[in-house]
C-alpha cells in the first residue's frame, strides 16, 4: 500500500506505524481467538485463563492505536485516502477489540463448563462455525493488509452463511435441551459460545466493510450484499 | 456547549449540525428501545415489527453523521476540543447504532414469543433491568448534551450494577428451565432479550466514556471504575 505523497517523511512513517500496530493487534486477537477455541474444545481452564489475561493487552492496543490516529488527525490534517485510512484503522480497531471481548467470553464459557464438571463434548456445529469464523477474521485482516476488496467482499459473503448456520445450530441445541433436560446447563454454555462466534463473524464483516470504504471510498454498511456486489462490479 | 473560537462561522455551524443530528439519532434510538420493550412486555407483534423497521432509519443516521464528521475532518482540520468532539460523536454514533440493533433483537424475541403462542408473562427481572437500561441510555445522551461528566460517571456506575443483576436473572431463568422443561423455549427468548439489555447497558457506558473523553481529554476505556472516579476527583 502506498499512502498519498507527503512533503513530510515523518507523516508517512506515522501512517506506516499505525498500520503496523493494527496488524500487530490483529495478530494478537487471532491468537486470542485460537486460544479461546482450544480452551472450549478441550475444556482447558489454563488456556481459558490465559485467553482472558490476553484481553488486557488487546484493550491497551486499542487505546494506543486510537491515540496515534488522533495525533495524526491533530497534527497532519490527513486528506483523501490518508483520511479514509485513519478512519478505517479506527473502525477496525474497535472491531478487533470487540472480537477480543467475545474471545474472552468464549473462554469464560470453557471455565463454566469445567466448573460444572463437564468434559469436552463433541458439538459438530461449534467446531464448524468456530473454524469458519476464525478464517473470516484472518481473511478480513489479510484484505486490510493487501487492500484486497475481493477478499473483503468474500468475508461479507461468508458472514451471511455463518448467520444461517448459527440459527440452525441454536435450534439443534434447543431440541437437545428439550429431549434431555439434564443437558440444559451444558447446552446453554455452548449456546453462549455460539453467540460469541456469530458476533465475531459480524465484526469480521465490519472490518471487510472498512476495507471497502478505504479502497473505494464507499460506505457499504447496512447495504444489501447484492448491492455491494454490484457496486464492486461483481 | 461552546466550541473553540473559529474564524469561520460556517465551521461552528457544521459542528452544531453534527451535535444536533447526534441528539436526533439518540432520540430515535430511545424511541426504538421503548417500543422494543413494549413489544416484549405485551407480546405485541405490531409494535415489534415497527421497532425493526425503525432500525433502518437509525442505520441511515449513522452513515449520515459519520459522513458529516468525515467532511469536517477533511475540510476544517479541527483541533483540541473540536477534534475530541468529532471523535466522541463518531464513537457515540457507533454505540447508538448498536443499541438500535439490540432493540431490534429484543423485538425479534417478542415475535418469537408470539409465534410460540406464548402470552405476556411476568418476568420481574426483565422489567427491572429494562427500566434501568433505558434510564442509562437517556442519562448517557443527556450527559453528552450537557457535557456533564458527573452524570456520565453515574452511567458507568449503574452499568456495574446492571451486570450483576443480569447474572442473577440468568441464573434464575436457568433454574426455572431445569424445574420445568416446558419452560425452556420461553425462558430462552427471555434470556436473549436480557442479553440484549445487558449489551445496551454496555453501550450506554461507552457513551458515558466518550463524554468523559470529550470533556476531560482522558481515555477511560477499560479502566477500573475506582480509577476513573479518582481521575474525576470523586
Amino acid at each position: 500500500m502506498t499512502f498519498e505523497k507527503h512533503t513530510s517523511a515523518q507523516f508517512t512513517a506515522e501512517l506506516e506505524q499505525a498500520r503496523k500496530h493494527l496488524m500487530q493487534m490483529g495478530g494478537l486477537v487471532e491468537q486470542q481467538l485460537e486460544m479461546a477455541f482450544n480452551a472450549l474444545q478441550n475444556v482447558d481452564t489454563k488456556v481459558a485463563e490465559q485467553t482472558i489475561t490476553l484481553d488486557k493487552e488487546v484493550n491497551e492496543m486499542e487505546v494506543k492505536i486510537d491515540e496515534e490516529c488522533t495525533q495524526i488527525l491533530a497534527r497532519r490534517n490527513p486528506a483523501a485516502s490518508d483520511l479514509r485510512f485513519i478512519i478505517a484503522v479506527t473502525r477496525a480497531v474497535t472491531d478487533l477489540e470487540r472480537i477480543g471481548d467475545e474471545a474472552s467470553k468464549i473462554a469464560k464459557q470453557a471455565l463454566e463448563i469445567a466448573d460444572a464438571g463437564n468434559g469436552p463434548q463433541s458439538f459438530v456445529e461449534l467446531r464448524h462455525i468456530g473454524e469458519k469464523v476464525r478464517q473470516m477474521v484472518q481473511q478480513a485482516l489479510d484484505s486490510f493488509a493487501r487492500l484486497d476488496t475481493d477478499q473483503a467482499l468474500s468475508v461479507l459473503q461468508q458472514d451471511k452463511a455463518v448467520d444461517l448456520e448459527y440459527g440452525t445450530a441454536i435450534r439443534t441445541l434447543v431440541t437437545k435441551m428439550m429431549e434431555d433436560p439434564r443437558m440444559i446447563s451444558h447446552a446453554l454454555n455452548v449456546m453462549w459460545a455460539l453467540r460469541s462466534l456469530e458476533r465475531i463473524g459480524d465484526h469480521a464483516r465490519n472490518i471487510g466493510e472498512s476495507v471497502i470504504y478505504l479502497v473505494k471510498g464507499k460506505d457499504v454498511r447496512h447495504k444489501k450484499l447484492a448491492n455491494i456486489e454490484a457496486q464492486l462490479g461483481k
